[in-house]
């Protein structure tokens, strides 16, 4: 289904996960695009080569950089500012450039006085990822279906909006805008803090001495094991969003930390009905997930088949 | 693969996702057992005559059990006293009574007085679930290579665990023994601990003013989605998991908010490196628990197939 592109050059910084599923969704749809791939890691960029998903991986890319029409900056959160020193001045006139950071606040701030007038910056999120990381773990079908949120500056050309909304929907997601500290505020609670609990509670379950890791590891079946799965993503990555989202991750764990209490007081009163309560709405907010398709009913046997 | 039983009658008290997966379980393996089920809803027993997975749904089965070999309770474990009570007096000599309540301190309380002498009780948990209950849910194979943990007492007849032991190894579980007390605070940080959170985290998300629940439903992909999963089951088991475990769930949820205070001040801090430590420990735990095939590697795109 490959049909007429709407970047002709891409270049791609940062070939983990998100960067090398993109460049195997564009190769998908635009046969005729060009993919360039570049990553700061030497291995990264041999093991890429090695699995073929860009047309070339270039140790230095300031040449394509310079013929590019999109750029697209899929690096940790932390990692934007150094990228658009180095790249920024190189943008050609009416490139867009663009990323995939789950932080959108703090990479506005970190890009936009790299980008030279005359280019376009678009910050993006595809809101998509599995608990793997690297190179070999990118495949083609990663954003379908997935949300993209992007989050344009107010003076931002509407016409290249719609073409990075028409590129991003080639790749299979939804595209839906809103403001960059909205954004933070949003993925704070459906998936920074949720991310943060997660290590909070294998911390717990490793620092015990009454425990031993064996059986944590043994009878994790009982739900634990599921929060490992949340918590098995890129380290540095998640270091970064937590770094460069801390307002909204404390601020919404605060109000984590008093809902938790509530339920604490709840067990320690022996009030069942509260209990029972906080069950219900759990389960009414499952039931709405499921009716808007952003899960599905499937049983999760916990151990599916390889 | 049908064979010799190693009980020929058995009751089953309570038809919800365990115990309708029991019947089911049992049935694949030995064709020649009778299987008697009763559950206090009549709605529960209607559906399961139609499901048609018990030899005989029975209003009223005391004459049933003074004939089994072995009776299953298979209901929430706030519900183990009552059933105890009625049941208990009508047990015959030489059979085995057993559970599946998912807290084992307070059903061994809930229940030994209501056992005569001559009845063998032999406390048992199997680890297994899934995110679905009600009689429609069950299914032969939801205890392959899962864990059944048994808190036999001390003075138990060893020939009898041996039995109940056959049995659920027929049902495809791996069996291991441990002391009541000490399954119980396995389970506050392997289980109970984890769904609470899970709990906790669904009340900040919807009770924020701020963001709109439709956006955390749209936007729950990042992970807030996983922990609906978890915490989508069965209200009333839960309920009396909570209150049932409550000592060992109270010392687990206080270290767990130690923990994740350590986690907040590295934010607060800006301190990286411990952080990105969390993060890495965790990974290292997931690691041994897809060693230990506890879990299996496969990506979850979050929506899989129907």
């Amino acid at each position: 289904m490959s049909s007429e592109p709407v970047f002709q050059r891409v270049v791609i910084v940062g070939l983990g996960l998100i960067g090398s599923s993109l460049a195997h969704a564009i190769r998908r749809r635009w046969e005729q695009t060009t993919i360039i791939g570049f990553d700061i890691s030497r291995d990264v960029m041999d093991r890429a080569r090695k699995l073929d998903f860009c047309d070339d991986i270039i140790e230095n890319p300031i040449a394509e950089v310079e013929k590019a029409d999109l750029v697209l900056l899929c690096v940790p959160v932390g990692a934007m500012e150094e990228v658009g020193k180095i790249f920024g001045k190189h943008l050609k006139q009416g490139c867009v450039v663009s990323d995939t950071g789950s932080v959108k606040g703090s990479v506005v701030r970190a890009l936009e006085s790299h980008i030279p007038e005359g280019v376009i910056f678009i910050p993006a999120h595809p809101v998509a990822g599995t608990e793997n990381s690297g190179p070999d773990a990118g495949f083609a079908e990663l954003f379908e279906e997935r949300w993209c949120i992007f989050t344009p500056l107010a003076e931002t050309d509407e016409s290249a909006v719609k073409k990075l909304r028409e590129f991003w929907e080639g790749c299979g997601a939804k595209v839906v805008s809103m403001d960059a500290e909205h954004h933070d505020l949003v993925l704070a609670v459906t998936s920074h803090v949720p991310h943060l609990i997660a290590f909070g509670i294998v911390d717990t379950a490793i620092n015990l001495e009454e425990v031993k890791k064996s059986e944590v590891i043994k009878f994790s079946g009982g739900g634990f094991r599921d929060f490992t799965r949340i918590a098995a993503s890129d380290a540095v990555m998640w270091r970064d969003i937590f770094l460069h989202n801390r307002e909204a991750v404390l601020e919404m764990l605060n109000r984590f930390s008093g809902d938790l209490d509530g339920l604490r007081k709840a067990i320690e009163g022996g009030d069942a009905d509260s209990i029972e309560d906080a069950i219900l709405r759990a389960q009414i907010i499952r039931h709405r997930i499921l009716e808007a398709g952003e899960d599905t009913k499937e049983e999760d046997f916990g151990r599916r088949k390889q």
